[in-house]
């Protein structure tokens, strides 16, 4: 199977027929590569996404929206390091959003996520995201009364309304020239077991480490419930969500990289034509500057 | 002469005795390296600062500001892309400061400077920054007048003001953990013309040249006057000027790698040490982990 095909695969196209349980976080889709060949096919796909980066750039029409969710674990800072590493650090953004601060609180959820928003021209990555409002806020409801929203948003329909809000959302900054990929990187519960205890013996990744990670990960299952109802709730063709399996590392960098290289092409990028009475200025320019001498 | 003894030689550390004449921007300190080469020391270069990058961010102490200036052409956005692509974009922000918007106007002229500067645990670079205050605008006196200053700020003291006021800024941020590094690339008037020329005849970067840029070209000396004053009057200890040749841009890259990734082993970073209560935690986690199956 080639990766383009591979990469359309994890798009949840049908949401409302969307269920975790039919994707397998160790799927490799028959792929079977050593490390040494991932690594040659990633530095292509960097390949190709800095040459459409610099197009995104210098054509400064689009700008591009990656959202990145995930359990603990599941490797989005190494996704961020592997992927991304190499193009352009003017051209990207990297948001890690965290606890909300208190000046956050005091304002609507979507506030602090359009502030981070990239520009035109921009990548902008999200580590986490507005996501997080209904995974962990919805698992952990002490956090939905810190926000103290009016009473009648406060019931049942706190989270269809989110939805809906999220939908609006995604949808005007569609309209308006962001493309929007958003990626649940798909990890079991086994294989976080496996890297959590990977953190712990090794000193360069200890500090990363915190007894409030195993205390979440004892709350899987609600999780996981989020997660499909998220997904389900929010797939759509302006924003669509990828489930992409996380169990093998390589495997997850191969397939987060060819769906964001593919969608930019999609854009038909190029770099700005200089054209009419700009062409002759440049010729004037280059005259001017010829002269010089 | 080695790298680390050629980077300690652009620093700027007797600014009273500056004088932008003294230096050469063709100076290459006798390192003839073909491009081969020149690629592998920056790919080494790279490598060492990726790992200090990692540390920076993982022990979340100090921030990190390099500041770019230098006339049109003389390769900032290049040596952005060349010095810093492959280092996590996690852990860098770069920000071009452009005409002030409506808004920044109407604010002293550090508050949009201040808004981007970077978070514990980042790299944040300029391009461009504070400093076009006392170049731009110095050379462009309607763009002081469009900031409707006081009127006794408007006057002859503007320059020593601002001076003062970014040196108190600068020291205030170094006190607070801001690791400082401010490069002027110097290029020559003659190889600003060259790349001009170059700009103007490929397609993939005619884009870039405006007329503007010969208009600007035309008060060359000015400028020159303008950065000789900035770098003599804002060269300190805490945030220290480097006037580096920028003629050939892969000894300016290779310079500069080498000077941040210097600075950068001189905070002795180190990731965070887990002890104590913290390391009992873990143990306490590790065996929780293990008895799951």
């Amino acid at each position: 199977m080639k990766l383009d095909k591979i990469a359309k695969r994890f798009r949840i196209d049908k949401p409302r027929k969307f269920r975790l349980a039919d994707h397998d976080p160790a799927e490799c889709c028959g792929l079977s590569i050593d490390k040494d060949d991932a690594k040659i096919l990633l530095a292509q796909g960097l390949e190709r996404l800095t040459v459409l980066q610099d197009k995104l750039y210098a054509s400064d029409r689009w700008s591009v929206l990656i959202v990145l969710q995930a359990m603990d674990a599941a490797g989005k800072d190494s996704l961020i390091k592997h992927v991304m590493s190499g193009v352009n650090p003017q051209g990207v953004e990297v948001t890690s959003f965290k606890q909300p601060s208190a000046e956050e609180l005091d304002h609507d959820f979507l506030w602090r996520i359009a502030k981070r928003l990239p520009e035109r021209g921009r990548i902008g990555i999200f580590n986490r995201s507005h996501y997080e409002e209904v995974l962990a806020v919805r698992v952990h409801r002490e956090l939905l009364e810190r926000q103290r929203l009016p009473d009648d948003l406060d019931g049942k329909k706190t989270w269809k309304h989110r939805f809906d809000d999220i939908r609006a959302f995604e949808q005007h900054l569609a309209r308006n020239g962001t493309l929007i990929l958003k990626f649940f990187l798909n990890v079991s519960r086994e294989e976080q077991r496996k890297q959590f205890l990977e953190r712990i013996d090794e000193p360069g990744k200890r500090w990363k480490f915190s007894m409030g990670d195993i205390a979440e990960r004892k709350l899987w299952p609600k999780y996981m419930d989020a997660y499909e109802e998220a997904i389900r709730e929010t797939s759509t063709d302006a924003a669509p969500w990828y489930v992409v399996p996380a169990d093998n590392k390589w495997f997850t960098r191969l397939v987060v990289s060819g769906i964001v290289a593919d969608a930019l092409d999609g854009l038909k990028l190029d770099y700005p034509k200089v054209e009419g009475a700009a062409l002759k200025e440049l010729e004037a320019a280059r005259k001017a500057l010829l002269a010089e001498k």
